[in-house]
């Protein structure tokens, strides 16, 4: 059985992707770790998504999920390693062992947190690190904990953590924190949050569990030790684009590289949207608006190959 | 009084280009007739929204209107009329006489139906001719009527129609219509709803009221008379760029013309978005899209100028 088309991915690019797509009355598969995406672990509420003046990443994403019942579309849990040309399309394999066939797709893989690597955070991952405040958040009440990176999303981590710990400093290695103007007033209301700027984390250290952490501080070159029982680090995200790699190109962040239009890769029946692609503007809407873009191009590219409706014929 | 932004249209980009430019602290005004543009006038209900499984354009658009009051976001319900430029920024013209300056601004008017054309058509509007089913539609109850346009619109109207009137004839000047494969079945499913392919509509004709149109089978060629008591144009639609003639570049459909990733105009501190600018796809999210574009980008250009927080200092 071979697909019209396989979407990599359950956040809003693919979810848009595939209830686009199966309105189109063509054979979709969804195949990803969860639904929802980036929006499953927002740490704060939901603002600017058109629709919804507030709503949590975790109530978002169960309307997403609901969304694709109605409309009927096959969501397959795993995880995608690998992506390879075959003849007419494409086949795609599973950390779970599983080969699809398809004979077009839309990569909607987001992106990864970035680590730091630094000494100490492979180490502790799990037993005081963390890059996920809304999943772990809640397992350091009471105490004091480091967030690193002053963008937009440290911001939010330091906002959802401080309802629970004692203590949050949120660690810049810049002079200035990138976060926008509304999120530095938010952090400002707070008595429970410091903000460390040019300090850079060199270092987590502890014994079963986090202790502390290392970290520089640029402005006179001394080393400071700040007594943390975690560390969650926000510093930006990478381009979930490790298992595409040699049959696309991508840019030097690690973005696919796709024509802006129609979010076409430079191979045939092959699309990227979201997160995952090049472009400057990375939010749920837009992430969405590729979906939409990606699915009716595939449909196009499937039409013109004649390839669309073989399987109904069979 | 100087705005830092005027948006201009409060459909689904104008509404999100305010939401998002609302969040940098600056000063925004929303100029637009009503709020929802054309997701207010949706005949069917909302299928392809993401967080929505189905919603109504109204209800949707209620939730616009609540988004922009939560937001604070200043509403002035007029009709723009002419933009000019004016040294630092531009000058905006309402129907209601009203002149305001702002430094950047953003096109979200729009589009409105295409007209046919032909006699009769003027003549009857309000008296059987109509490019709104969904506020018209109900008082053609027990009545014969027909659509003109075999797109997605039309079959829509014709299924919004069809649970008042007696029968929906859908007139299609090609030989097969253009819709979805999916409405198209929808149409099948309804006894209610015949399609006439290769017809181009002549006239419109009837006294105080529409009693028939005159259309030609553009297979024989003959002209044949069609009794109907209403007639619901859904024939296209042409962006609403008029107001800006002169300023900015349009294509040939009178589009205006943007680059792809802001959706900057030629003229700086101006843009477009939605269905009033060049781009193959029109659709709420990606409307919406070009909303965050359009304000980040205007938020940047102001931010560049060194005028963006001048109205706070005041």
């Amino acid at each position: 059985m071979v697909y019209d088309l396989i979407i990599i991915g359950g956040g809003p690019a693919g979810v848009t992707a595939a209830i686009y797509a199966v309105r189109q009355n063509i054979r979709v598969g969804v195949i990803t770790k969860n639904i929802g995406g980036q929006v499953l672990e927002k740490a704060v509420e939901i603002e600017n998504y058109l629709g919804f003046s507030k709503i949590s990443g975790e109530k978002l994403s169960g309307l997403f999920e609901q969304q694709l019942k109605e409309n009927k579309i096959e969501v397959i849990l795993e995880e995608v390693v690998k992506i390879e040309k075959k003849n007419t399309g494409f086949l795609i394999f599973t950390k779970e062992g599983k080969i699809y066939e398809t004979y077009s797709a839309i990569i909607a893989s987001g992106s990864n947190p970035r680590s730091l690597n630094i000494p100490g955070e492979a180490e502790f991952l799990g037993r005081g690190v963390s890059y996920c405040v809304i999943c772990d958040g809640p397992l350091f009440k009471g105490k004091k904990v480091a967030v690193i990176g002053g963008g937009n999303a440290g911001l939010e981590a330091a906002l959802f953590l401080s309802s629970y710990v004692q203590m949050v400093y949120i660690l810049e290695i810049q002079k200035e924190m990138s976060a926008t103007r509304e999120n530095q007033e938010k952090i400002k209301g707070s008595q429970k949050i410091e903000v460390i700027t040019s300090a850079r984390v060199l270092k987590i250290q502890g014994e079963n569990f986090v202790k502390s952490l290392v970290y520089q501080d640029l402005r006179t070159g001394e080393e400071k030790e700040l007594v943390v029982g975690g560390v969650f680090i926000e510093s930006g995200r990478v381009p979930a684009t490790q298992f595409v790699a040699g049959l696309v190109s991508c840019n030097e962040k690690g973005e696919i590289i796709v024509k802006e239009e129609n979010c076409q890769t430079g191979v045939e029946g092959l699309f990227a949207v979201g997160d995952c692609r090049n472009g400057k503007y990375k939010q749920i809407i837009t992430a969405a608006a590729d979906g939409v873009k990606a699915a009716l191009s595939a449909f196009e590219y499937l039409r013109k190959n004649n390839q669309t409706f073989k399987n109904e014929q069979n």
